[in-house]
């Protein structure tokens, strides 16, 4: 039954460097969050469909991967689906349940299923893949893992302010220095959109603003335009098409334009706040602005909005984004929970770190010695000081044939094991080893004590 | 919308500590595979259909969960399967995807797509999720993980006396001493069976002899008699059936029993190599124990078969398993590749470590200190202390409301936050902080720099 092997389209394999590069960035998030006080939890990978579908609109329905009922699923097929071959509508009846789509929804789920455990403000983070039916592209993937860190159950600016310093630590751990963190708050938003009387357009204002970066003002002006906004009205809020200067002086523009608009001078307030704080304890490394034109996910964002921006000099969009949604749990019947997150992009953050040859040297986990095999009495002399190694937490390795020295030094070679030890009777009748050095090619004989100290 | 939640049956979520617990295992053991030289890889959560299926028996098949295909799935289904109501013939057209059962076919795939990028021999671990569309039931899930650590490339028998050391690493480590290695070869199995002239029945006679521990001796002779096994015949090897001494003694009865047979004298050979090395090199907690009933998956184990059970005290099957299999990767055209592995069982290594109070206390990431919120200004003096702290790699928090006093304090108990900061005016004034321990209640005034000495 041979047959090319090859796996579906949108997925990867990951090798042994890939995996130890992605672990240091991951355990690198980890770690910060925990000193944090964030916790960790883990939701099953698939749900029941229910609990996924209608939370991600018509699009996102579409692109959740739906697991077929097992054993004889036409049984409870929907007899007029089936008649009609209606694809859509036949798929409820012959599947219960799904790959889960982000790390929100169930982390929903799962502080509403299990309040009664849980204390509050709960802060829990959750890195653990999710899967999207999108159509695969450079970057773009079907199985990805997500990073996120979210309270829920206060709606303190604090928390804003403990994000922006979590954000600014995992890039300043992971070398990662001058990255932009944008900030906005939805009410912002809100208030434009009351300055210019078109409330009820406020997706279709800050869908375009979210693009004067791409096709400048004009372009956006034009979009507006086409959706029914009044450029007349446009002038109220001018000002924020050429928004300049520092946080503090964009702040002052906003309270001019939104003078007028509580829920605008609301936002703008919450930005100040943060910005206070902020500037009494200065970020390590990263830099912090206010982006009016920041929109994401707008739907449910209610209060902060969140994105990070890598250093200029990288070509690459943003890694990592989050906001504050109200009523975070509503959808699962727990009312008035506020939320506020941020998640980081491992993928992306990954290319920004390995263009940026950021990754440290001692990241990939690797063997740091082989032992040559020679035949079995010399096997058992090397696994013995093997043990001891590995005992010394030196990560060791005995080649397990005695095959021809040159493919044993291959081996190392391209293993890129750092040491080779050979140790044939010689050395075992004056109980010594012969250390080679692969990338100076200096070879000593030495005891085992000195082995251990040199190599950990 | 307001529903109930629940997830599906079979599967779990993971609390904060369970997370905690299942990371120290799993942490455990990816260190003590790199010790050893093995080198992580990950491959997606789903492969093609055709990669699964019919690699694990007709059940096999009937378990793999299957992904419905997107969009307009049943344009290309199948018409006969679909006129007919045959969800079996139906699936293959309507599913391209399935989720992995276990990790050894998805590393065989690996290997055999990227065996140009891989030296050989190649040591790999991997640690990531399968599922089964099994019954679920105590102790067993629908989703659950693996832990498996294997060569391929190499039929040395070197390796073989490595996974019994892996295995002691790795249980000494967790302190779980006591536990027994089981070893077997199949080609005493082979044996047995030759020399009771029924090698047309090897599976039937080794499935029976399976169950000596369960069923006894009678009911093992009972079900071999049905199978049509001649009782007559199993007098030539009738000591197995009361096998007892130490390896070694049991070594010999079976030397005697084998001793027409070829092939069984070859397994014989192999189980004194690895007692021979094992002797020259004690394990350091584990035991090692010759058990001629073990069979486990005898459909693809050619060589060695290994098992590993907790120790006496604890009632629970095996926390652990493998063997060698010839030609792990023949399946996807690449012939002749020799693998030997073993998998840790995490779940049930989970119940033993918690039955035994095992984790260590410092397992559970929690937070450390909590700072008591009293109002802006207090807060933002807090805040800069929690961040001196976290930089000094303490986990700390500081309540994001200023709610009352014993709300607060109840928090810090809930979560089980062993020391609390409770800093006002006064301690601003004197730039000290009021640290209460939470289990002795004793309460000091302390600067920051005592404060990170104490709590590192």
């Amino acid at each position: 039954m041979a047959q090319k092997p090859s796996i579906p389209k949108g997925t990867r394999d990951f090798s042994p460097k890939e995996v130890s590069k992605r672990t240091y960035i991951m355990n690198t998030i980890k770690a910060q969050f925990e000193k944090f006080g964030f916790q960790p939890i883990e939701t099953p990978s698939f749900e029941n469909s229910d609990t996924l579908m209608g939370k991600y609109g018509e699009e996102g329905d579409r692109l959740i991967f739906k697991i077929l009922n097992s054993g004889d699923f036409l049984k409870k097929a929907n007899q007029e689906a089936y008649k009609n071959s209606d694809s859509l509508k036949l798929t409820s009846s012959i599947s219960e349940k799904a790959l889960r789509y982000d790390l929100t929804v169930p982390f929903a789920r799962y502080v509403v299923q299990h309040q009664s455990e849980v204390e509050f403000p709960f802060k829990r983070y959750q890195i653990q893949p999710v899967w999207r039916a999108d159509r695969p592209q450079k970057g773009r993937f079907r199985e990805f893992f997500q990073c996120d860190a979210d309270v829920v159950g206060s709606n303190s600016l604090w928390q804003e302010v403990e994000f922006i310093q979590l954000y600014d630590d995992v890039f300043t751990k992971l070398k990662l220095e001058g990255v932009t963190i944008k900030l906005n708050n939805r009410k912002v938003l809100s208030g434009f959109a009351e300055v210019i009387g078109e409330q009820d357009r406020l997706i279709d204002f800050t869908v375009a603003l979210d693009k004067l970066d791409k096709i400048g003002e004009e372009g956006v002006k034009k979009e507006m335009l086409e959706k029914g906004i009044s450029l007349e009205a446009l002038k109220n809020i001018q000002p924020i098409f050429g928004l300049k200067g520092n946080f503090g002086e964009k702040v002052e523009v906003l309270k001019q334009i939104l003078s007028n608009s509580e829920i605008g001078m609301k936002g703008v307030e919450e930005l100040e706040f943060i910005q206070n704080v902020i500037s009494e304890m200065p970020l390590k490394s990263a830099l912090l602005d206010l982006d009016v034109t920041l929109a994401r996910g707008l739907n449910y964002y209610t209060g902060a909005i969140f994105e990070v921006a890598p250093p200029a000099i990288v070509k690459m969009g943003s890694i990592g984004g989050g906001g504050r949604y109200d009523d975070l749990t509503g959808i699962f019947g727990l009312k008035d929970m506020s939320g506020v997150g941020i998640s980081f992009g491992l993928d992306r953050i990954y290319l920004v770190l390995e263009e940026l040859d950021l990754f440290p040297d001692t990241v990939t986990a690797n063997t740091k010695v082989l032992f040559i095999n020679f035949g079995e009495k010399e096997a058992l002399y090397g696994l013995k000081a093997v043990q001891k190694l590995r005992d010394a937490g030196i990560a060791a390795e005995i080649y397990p044939d005695t095959s021809k020295m040159k493919k044993q030094m291959n081996y190392a070679n391209r293993r890129e094991i750092p040491f080779v030890v050979l140790a044939g009777e010689e050395e075992m009748n004056n109980k010594v080893y012969g250390l080679k050095d692969m990338v100076s090619g200096d070879q000593e004989k030495i005891s085992l004590e000195a082995m251990i100290d040199r190599l950990s």
